[in-house]
């Protein structure tokens, strides 16, 4: 069975919403980021992968995968069925890719991380001041579409979704964006997002109690 | 023919190695990431690509991949025959993306990026107190290996070279990771990577001047 290191809410939450909406039964085990220990049994994280970074996702032979655009791909692949990526050879499987490097570096590495991680100094201005140019170009494209890729549900909406639940912790009003407000909310209406999320939630509640 | 926009040294520089390795005749535009001006005719490149980012690979049908990512496995997938990727299907294609992302998040976005653009500010510190952290996962996975993926040269490497070569402008000395200043030595001394980064810095150098 695969098994995926997370911590509630942050990226690992769109490889957990990937394996719901592919309905693929996984082991969770909650990975503390900021300590860097397994809250099971208190093991250090950098033993399942020295990046002690979440999400790490532990293949049926063991082997670890590590970076969201590569566990969200492996996933979808592992259940083609689900549709969750165009198959390789379409096109639109490059497309998928483009979606996944830009929320990944883009959004997630140019302005999310610094905005959590980053708190306490002046690192925040320059990334805050380049966000709104980098969620123009999701914006407009999801203007006139219901999904990023294609005509369905892939992983790179799993990562956009996460992304901008992201954003009001960050200070942020999607309202701003109405057609990335629109999007989070379709988003959230699918059971499997709704479900992931909301279990998610729950845990990062009981962490901070 | 493919036709790829780029900037000198820029992170568009591993496709144009890409290219090359692969033996993929393309025409190449110089696009000032700067100005925002194509060299060639001084048109907005924001036409091209509303990102203003490099790369930008046109296709042969005339559509526009952007994400070094996505650019640098469409390139690979033209050619096989060149090895430049595993194949779709074999396990090792996901460690090519997973290192495709570490390398444009959390080397490219989270540390070359701020140091280039943000260098006025309090931006820098945090950034720069990571990188070791970030260096020591490629450093020591290429202690006992040759190339990042498998046993050849991947586009993956053509990412992390490009990375590298920018260490010194960044303020680092590479030699602290000796793994890695070996590898970017084994790189320099291939053939289509000395001749694509000889043209790019007789390139830079003619920017500057
Ligand atoms: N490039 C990685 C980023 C992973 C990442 O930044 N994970 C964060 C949580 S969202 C984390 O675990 N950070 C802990 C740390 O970097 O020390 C990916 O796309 O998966
Ligand atoms: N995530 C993109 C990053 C592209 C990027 O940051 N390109 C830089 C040069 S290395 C650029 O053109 N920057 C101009 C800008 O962002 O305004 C990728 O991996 O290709």
């Amino acid at each position: 069975m695969l098994q995926l290191y997370f911590f509630p809410m942050a990226c690992s939450l769109s490889s957990r919403i990937a394996l719901m909406e592919a309905g693929i039964e996984a082991q969770y085990h909650l990975a503390h980021i900021w300590t860097k220990k397994i809250v099971d049994d208190g093991s250090d994280f950098r033993g399942v992968s020295p990046k002690g970074a979440v999400p790490v996702l532990v293949l049926a032979n063991g082997e670890r995968l590590t970076e969201s655009a590569a566990v969200l791909q492996y996933i979808a692949d592992v259940k083609p069925k689900a549709g969750l990526a165009p198959s390789f050879g379409d096109p639109d499987r490059y497309r998928l890719q483009e979606w996944l490097s830009y929320i990944g570096a883009e959004i997630h590495k140019a302005f999310l991380f610094p905005t959590f991680w980053y708190k306490d100094d002046g690192s925040l201005a320059k990334p805050r001041a380049r966000i709104t140019q980098t969620l123009a170009v999701p914006a407009a494209h999801l203007a006139e579409r219901e999904f990023l890729v294609g005509d369905r549900f892939t992983v790179a909406d799993a990562h956009l979704t996460w992304a901008l639940l992201l954003l009001r912790p960050a200070g942020l009003d999607i309202a701003q964006w109405p057609s990335l407000s629109a999007y989070l909310e379709r988003m959230q209406a699918r059971p499997a997002v709704r479900e992931a999320v909301a279990t998610e939630m729950a845990l990062r509640k009981n962490l901070a109690a």
